[in-house]
């Protein structure tokens, strides 16, 4: 018997609403390379959702190939982005940025975010000209690596350093639905909109097989970015594969519903958690949980459960990484809170 | 009414088999970036095809990001491709090659192929060191751009220059189905994993909603090359949405059969053309056309059908380009031959 | 006995006022990176010579540095540059400029030189975006590299052709004064500095020990300059050393004087071998020689010469380079002539 | 009157024996690119302090230029370094080593250096593969950016350290004089070809107008160094510019002696410093010192010394970095003590 995986939110397949898309337009002729009216009619459906009219929207298969396009589409060669210590491309990316020629500037992070404070230090001590780069782009993801989430005054507050400063601001959004979603946060994707020069919204992690959404509120960026898209390797010939999953996914909020139910079992998970008596390394705010156990537990939890070992915590306890999604079992759940108590 | 697409051979969605095979695994959990069971078995297909045990194979989205991505891995940075001057990664890939930092040397075409004595001759006058970039990896696409299709003793002679000057020869298979499949050829899939350090089999042009199979004969090449995927994003989380479309394509010779049918069907649209009286600019050996027609027919062929205008040949003729697929509707070639006719 | 070199115009030290300014100053103590005051005095003596006030002018050691430095600060990750084919960038600098990430796009030259109409051709046909990189710059040299020079007109319709169609036009100056200093054109340094966007005065090839001035009449392409100066490895920390070099040869018309004293060894050279009844491949206009001669004249040359066998034109014949310079020692062309006659 | 320069260690020419040589050698032809006879005279003395036979030797003009050819050279796309946080590559270059595609890992520092414990975390912690660049490459500086030096036994712990675990160990030598000729190390240049796979000696701070000396221990980073060099743009052509500077300073120990001067004067500035009565952030050990001095001290020094003001400490006192050399006027030194005694 395979053990269930709370590792990841990418263990099952999609929607069923996606497939069956899919499968009733598989043999009409579509215009390639996201021309198609699959992918128009999603990038209206999210523009509503922003409340905008001409949003330039573009699709991409994955999360890296999304982050490393638009930084090589905002920055000069000179230019740098500056990022939280613990953000997704400083430590999870294979150097995909730098790749593109950019150096990935660190500032420290407070609950797995960025704040303002930390941003307009590294901003103030960044400027040894012309021997360090020129900080051009703010980088952070949300939900966070460590599943926390922004508030509203939060991204606010960043936006607002990043315009004093000529600065471009992006979100990561590989867990946007969760964000959005999250009890914990009032931010909207409307917000989002306003205060991001360019953003990403997930599927992948989010009911989508594959693709991420990458919207574009700072005309300036989008400029020939499909250019950008086709020398990245990230034009998809069968663009409407990717209209597809998200006029699915932005039909009648699915999307928002989805990532609320991955929150919920997060949420309870984390509480059965708590209620056997152990401690959360962060608060658990989206579909991720990062819970310290002892290591004897763990190892009888392995016995049927996959998850992420992240950190020793010390010599007997273990933090651990555990995920949950729009697939998730709910009985899986009670299981794994069922095993922690016994 | 639209028009019929002619234009490409990606205007369709996928093989039924496909679907089905997603649809019933849909919520099976698996693990991710490939190491699933269904990418595990795409794997024993292909290599089955090929003869050999233990060939790396990876599985990316689409063509572009290949080609990228195994240049990224091939080439140290002082190091250059040679390719055909119509080669895709010359024309039609945005410069890809050139923002992994490698220069593409361009080496004369006959027939829309690269010839021995044309490779020799790049390798000759390449010399003039430490000013030029040393050439260390040879780029054809089959089938080629124009549709004609490598005899076995024309990649022979090519892999064994290679072999000679310590060049890696590779093989953009984007179109590789319709070149096995051609009865214009003699070349196996087997004959290019013995020929070549790296290729890749197409899927998206070839019955699949999109990725493509990257094989690696050459065991050096292999080593670390998950890390490439990952750096330049195409390291898909849900890697089983690829591994089950190259399980299907793989499962009972379906992908030459497929292969098979897009020649077929070119084969039908050439005979007709010349038939009516009009020439080709290329021999029609695959599943394109470089048809050679007036532009008093084409502007009547356009009221029905859509296709490339690929070049102005004089004041009263245009070549096109026409594409036919495994999915394209037999019925609409005859009404192209008829129409052509009239 | 060692052979006298004319294979280039690199082989001496520098102009003796170079070695004296630099002596002299030797011990006093300067500021770094080029904001000397030496490095001020050069630029402002290089403005005088434009008749411009405020052109930004910045020095580096070598003339591969200055274009790669040129094409990572004008180009955008997805923009190219569109160069002769017979162009320095293009044939003898590595991929120099592929390095930096971006194609460069090969025009047809005519004795030598990029033709108004050829850079038009290049720009109509290059237009299928995405799927092609956006041409955003224009390379020629001055001289060419087969010792030809552009005239004022040929000059002022390429610029005309770059404004028209939002493209940057640059000037690989290498050997600018042989160009500006030849009989054969009537362009003139202002000229250039009106005509072109950015572009380079060569100091190595013209008196000079080491060291080229970038200068930049399009401010927006000087903005942070000094950070890709960096960036590349260009920003000479002791920058008096080239200021010194840029003062000297631009103090009383040094520079100009210089050049023409290597055109007219040129071009007495090249009466020579007419006079002896040879031929020129290509017209000499500036300090540097294409002659075809017999193979057995050139073996006998090449007991006392030292050049270069550029090409082999038949079985009887061989093109060579021969070059001249401001330190050309004049008894040695005439031993060179003396030795084609006998 | 202007003020004394202690902010660095290039504020004049070069040691006068380099300017007679070049001047004695002027109009004398050279063969270009490092293949002239000085340069090979050069490095025929460099091999000698090293005890090595055949050891390849490049010339280069600047530091910068030097660190991001060596790590182009060395690492494959998808590799990366480990550097110390305040590594030069690190903070000082503008992304130059970014800009060739490749991470830079920071490492924690103690006393400005890279210690064995904490390379071995960095390495232990960095095997997150695929979603981590593969590190390959270690880098320091010796002397340190806080003017500390490597013992021997640290350094040889380092390169234990490195080929234990494959990876390549280089050594950025901008001090390289100052830490050789440091009475606080036994390191001796033929260590550092021992341990180091490559490495440079800095010219520029240490008595040549220009350059930096690339030697390359292990043989398999020399093949094709120079195609290198050219396409980064440091193939100088009157390579003998550099030749004459590194023979004249590897003539009879200049180069040593001179470093040693250096040493002195700042180990005399050290002296006085404390004595009178002040405090040191780092210890003294090569050509540069890290005093803490109170700001209305410094405000009357800034009234003849010019120098930098490295980190507020508190409201009070300021750290001041102070770098000698071997062209540091010994009167300056004793005004400056003067000044602070009052």
């Amino acid at each position: 018997m395979s053990k269930y995986i709370f590792r990841n939110d990418y263990s099952e397949g999609c929607h069923p609403n996606i497939l069956k898309a899919l499968t009733e337009s598989n043999l009409v002729q579509s215009t390639p390379y996201g021309t198609d009216d699959y992918s128009n009619a999603a990038r209206d459906l999210i523009r509503a959702e922003m409340g905008t009219k001409d949003t330039d929207i573009f699709f991409v298969s994955g999360g890296t190939l999304a982050n490393l396009i638009i930084h090589a589409c905002a920055l000069k060669s000179h230019e740098a982005v500056i990022a939280p210590l613990s953000g997704h491309i400083q430590t999870n990316e294979a150097g995909a940025i730098e790749a593109t020629g950019h150096k990935v500037i660190a500032a420290d992070v407070v609950n797995g975010k960025l704040t303002a404070e930390n941003l307009q230090k590294v901003i103030d001590t960044h400027n040894h000209f012309p021997h360090v780069t020129r900080p051009r782009l703010v980088y952070i993801s949300n939900a966070t690596e460590i599943g926390t989430v922004y508030r509203r005054d939060e991204v606010a507050a960043l936006s607002k350093i990043c315009r004093d400063n000529k600065l471009l601001f992006m979100i990561d959004g590989a867990r946007m639905g969760a964000a959005i979603a999250s009890e914990h946060s009032d931010l909207t994707l409307k917000d989002v909109a306003s205060f991001a020069d360019i953003f990403w919204i997930g599927g992948t992690k989010a009911g989508a097989l594959f693709g991420e959404a990458i919207v574009i509120p700072n005309k300036a960026l989008a400029e020939d970015f499909e250019i950008h898209l086709k020398q990245r390797g990230a034009l998809l010939a069968k663009g409407s594969a990717l209209g597809h999953q998200f006029k699915e996914l932005f039909t009648d909020g699915l999307y928002f519903e989805l990532a609320k139910r991955g929150n919920d079992m997060a949420a309870k998970m984390a509480q059965g958690i708590k209620a056997a008596g152990y401690e959360m390394a962060a608060e658990c705010e989206a579909n991720m949980l990062m819970a310290i156990l002892p290591n004897d537990v763990i190892t009888r939890l392995e016995t049927e459960f996959d998850f992420y070992r992240w950190k020793v915590i010390d010599e007997e306890r273990t933090q651990l990484r555990l995920v949950t999604s729009w697939a998730t079992d709910g009985t899986k759940v009670d299981r794994f809170i069922e095993m922690l108590k016994s």
